[in-house]
């Protein structure tokens, strides 16, 4: 089993948020979730609405009554703030806070990411458990974070550094099986001639090779897929019928 | 001025959201909103308070009738969306995305990233309109993400890759100035002195430059600033001191 960080929520303010704190922890994979003198019922409606099924994650978070007591078992813990503050602490972007939490894993060690109250966010008092502060780097003209959004962003860094995320198969788009060169050259083929036979190279026939391979360029750049290919039959074909209510020829 | 990509949010259905949305693009310096019919009044006042100031967004925010009408000054379309659908287009990880999205900009390229309503995310129409798929790799077993924290994750990341960010100045932790090694070294001699004075040495004698040394290195390790040199040195001072009602000695 993985190794992952735990949250721990300094005196959360609404149980709402707390509900997004545990949807955005389980979206990256991080389940244990402890809270500091909570000030509302983190099970209730609203937290459980908001956690939009991670209800494992809420219903395991343990409670404390104090930061020394929720921290107790870390061997490190970062506290997320954006503040800068007259103490002399290590601070930490995000990634380079993940590289070393991978690298304390490694070691069996266990590491927390510590996030105060949403009005007010983490006090002198918080910060001197920590060991390091992690800032995310935003506006700093707009800088104050969603208390779920500071969680989401750095739990997201967090499963970028792990074999999870290398693991992750970003699917290539070609659900749909590409063609075969010899049906695309065949649709090409059909298509020139048919454009031959209309005139379409008749004002500059010197110029015929160039606008062909210019044509074949715009339609191998298309990744076709082989109804693709069907259905560029199709147009072609449509196209050459009259309009149903046209008299004309 | 620098170029930063638009928001579309296709249907969304609650103002709470767009709300949070706008904050969200705000904290990462995005500034251009756009709505296709949205279910609610995104400037009422759950709107308004959920962007937390975030106003200025909210208010310019533009409305639009169909996604075609939302596109269509823009270059560049990314969507959304975590589903593989039986459609050919390119997916992309945030990161790989946003490296494009910085080249279109220089390009002078206009780029938008699409997102569809909460509950069920982009349509397979909504998709036709965009030119590829980024996808947040998350837990593949919980992989639903709030709109505004999936909103909040590409920005996240569009702004790490961005100058603003790298000019982003983390500060080093050390606001306090670090002490000069004069009087780190003095502090040392006096506590060795101290230690010697009162026997700590004495029954390893031969050991005492080693238990210096390990001294030196655990004081050297804190990098103290000057004013907890001077805490430490009263620490010293003071266990020195008898207890207040000790008759011992």
């Amino acid at each position: 089993m993985i190794s992952s960080p735990s949250i721990i929520l300094v005196k959360p303010q609404l149980a709402e948020n707390i509900g997004m704190v545990g949807r955005a922890m389980l979206n990256c994979g991080l389940t244990d979730l402890r809270l500091v003198k909570p000030r509302e019922d983190h099970l209730g409606k609203k937290g459980i609405r908001a956690c939009a099924g991670a209800d494992d994650v809420m219903r395991s978070a343990q409670i404390f009554p104090t930061v020394a007591k929720a921290v107790a078992d870390f061997n490190t813990v970062y506290a997320a703030t954006a503040r800068s503050r007259d103490i002399v602490k290590p601070v930490l972007g995000p990634k380079d806070c993940m590289a070393a939490t991978i690298k304390a894993h490694a070691r069996q060690e266990k590491v927390a990411f510590m996030f105060g109250r949403e009005k007010s966010g983490l006090t002198n008092v918080d910060l001197s458990y920590a060991d390091a502060i992690v800032t995310i780097p935003v506006n700093p003209a707009f800088s104050s974070l969603n208390l779920a959004q500071s969680v989401m962003v750095l739990a997201y860094e967090w499963f970028q550094h792990t074999p999870q995320a290398d693991s992750f198969e970003i699917p290539d788009g070609t659900n749909a099986p590409k063609a075969r060169k010899k049906d695309l050259l065949a649709f090409l083929g059909l298509l020139e001639k048919n454009l031959a036979e209309r005139g379409f190279f008749d004002s500059v026939p010197d110029k015929r090779p160039k606008m062909v391979q210019n044509i074949r360029h715009l339609f191998q750049r298309l990744s076709l897929s082989h109804a693709e290919i069907l259905t560029l039959h199709g147009i072609i074909k449509t196209l050459q019928k009259r309009k149903k209510n046209d008299k004309s020829v």
